[in-house]
């Protein structure tokens, strides 16, 4: 961590004013609401996409103006997109902060996800770069459909790798690939250089996701903000879980027990926890690790064409930070 | 409704225009969810908001392929509205029709509505006319408002004009303002013609969603494709029953009734029914009615700036269908 800690140092005042761009549109007209989304605003983790968006712009640009722009309106689209999802998966819980379901009606938290998306929108707008909307617009898409298909993929023991790659595409790193293109698209970066920023956006989306997976069953209920083994209890079926269920016989109890939980049949803490030793120690979370590090690897592959070594290096550091982070 | 027919007819290519680009831009990867959103996109009434943008357009410029374009974003944008709309109403009626909610989980009614607001903001991008995708973002950002302004506003009988106007305004003038805008700015009208177009649309969307709430107490169950009184039975309180409202002694049983129906202590029928029956015999509906006149002719007044007589006048026709309307 030490040594990853270096390109926050760096990026500091470019991520503080994103900050502020961030809580001023996150502004709602009805106080008790207005805070409860600013509260959810600022408890949101590391600012990893932004951090992507800034760096890929920095290396062609020094004007940081509409990246700032651009990089809140990512964040945002990314909060909305959560609100959307624990609203979907009545969460109680996230980043171990309860989330807006506890307090507001179904309803109301549909809207406030909308109220979201158009004011990421209006940060994308406000870039005045039809080709950063359209980018925006097009990593939306991607997530919705990345959700769907994993609602349903989902309660089906039986899935292949092809299925979860191209569901955590959409569902994750298709944004971080969008945020590294904007970045790049809004420093002037010449095509092949964006097209190789959007893939290392890409890869590293696709890292995040499955160490998002692994800590999932990895980690216990008190580091993760949200109860252990929930992919499972929500009937969905990740990579450990996946390589996990290929090493069994499929007459074993072990499947049996899975399919039981996966399926819904289900939802005996007892089960759920054994099931989550048995992967512990079946060494799925290892290989899943070493999944997530071979995209990691791809992704600092695709930096060879940035010009500016600074800022590749910086970028480097923010695709290890995939692998590092602890929740 | 003969006079009112002329404007159909002569934009007819136009809309067909439009209409394939919604269709086009309604399909999903998923078989079954893409038809029941295509069959939703088609089921989707007289595209007005179209053709008030295609009409402001088509005052100042010839060309419109960009039109086209920012007016399948509008409607889909309202399309998408509707989607969350109805399943945070629970909704399983629409224009006669059975809403996503009846054969969809609501998680994937949300994603739905999530992916036609992308698809929606992808038309936008497409216009690649940053001011246009402003106004797009914007008109998302107030529909959401107005939204949550008649759900904070609801279950409460005492209300003011202001506040019915405010949340109209949001929920449903806004877009019809915004597509006015849109299609002046795609023109290349001066920017006073803009803001008088703009301000049609805005009159124009407000006696529309005044007629549509005097529609939900008028009509009966049959005629509306969805049941009569039913934003009574959802607590919320339009023009006509805050005419009423007002009407009424404070001590009568008339008010006690409806503030029982308004604030949910009962879902009775026949309770639901006296009330409707007692707001269309106290004058309501035809007080309501002429304040929707009034906005009407409000937004006839606008239209004096157009150049374009034949254009001015289809934009008036517009105005009275509001009026005119029959669900």
């Amino acid at each position: 961590m030490v040594q990853t800690a270096n390109v926050f140092h760096t990026m500091q005042a470019d991520l503080a004013k994103v900050e502020a761009r961030l809580i001023a549109a996150a502004t709602i007209d009805f106080p008790i609401v207005s805070g409860m989304v600013q509260d959810l605003v600022k408890a949101g983790g590391k600012r990893l996409r932004p951090l992507v968006l800034l760096l890929a712009g920095r290396a062609y640009t020094t004007d940081i103006d509409a990246l700032v722009t651009a990089a809140a309106g990512v964040e945002l689209l990314h909060t909305a997109s959560l609100v959307h999802d624990d609203n979907i998966d009545r969460a109680s819980l996230r980043r171990g902060r309860p989330t807006l379901n506890t307090s507001l009606s179904s309803g109301a938290v549909i809207l406030i996800g909308d109220y979201l998306f158009a004011q990421s929108a209006m940060l994308a707008a406000a870039t005045e770069s039809p080709r950063v909307v359209g980018i925006f617009a097009a990593s939306l898409g991607d997530i919705c459909d990345g959700q769907l298909r994993e609602m349903i993929d989902s309660h089906r023991v039986e899935q292949s790798r092809a299925d979860y790659d191209r569901r955590i595409y959409g569902k994750t790193a298709s944004l971080f690939a969008g945020a590294a293109e904007m970045g790049a698209v809004l420093g002037g970066a010449p095509n092949d250089h964006t097209a190789a920023l959007r893939a290392y956006g890409s890869d590293l989306g696709m890292a995040f996701q499955i160490m998002d997976d692994v800590l999932d069953l990895r980690e216990e209920t008190a580091d993760l903000g949200k109860p252990a083994g929930n992919d499972l209890l929500q009937g969905t079926v990740t990579l450990p879980t996946m390589l996990y269920a290929a090493s069994l016989r499929s007459d074993s109890e072990d499947i049996a027990r899975l399919r039981r939980i996966v399926t819904g049949e289900t939802e005996d803490a007892a089960e759920i926890q054994a099931t989550v030793t048995a992967i512990r120690r079946s060494g799925a979370i290892e290989a899943a690790t070493e999944a997530a590090e071979i995209f990691v690897a791809s992704a600092k592959s695709r930096l060879l064409i940035v010009p500016d070594s600074e800022t590749a290096s910086m970028l480097a550091e923010v695709a290890d930070i995939a692998l590092v982070r602890s929740s």
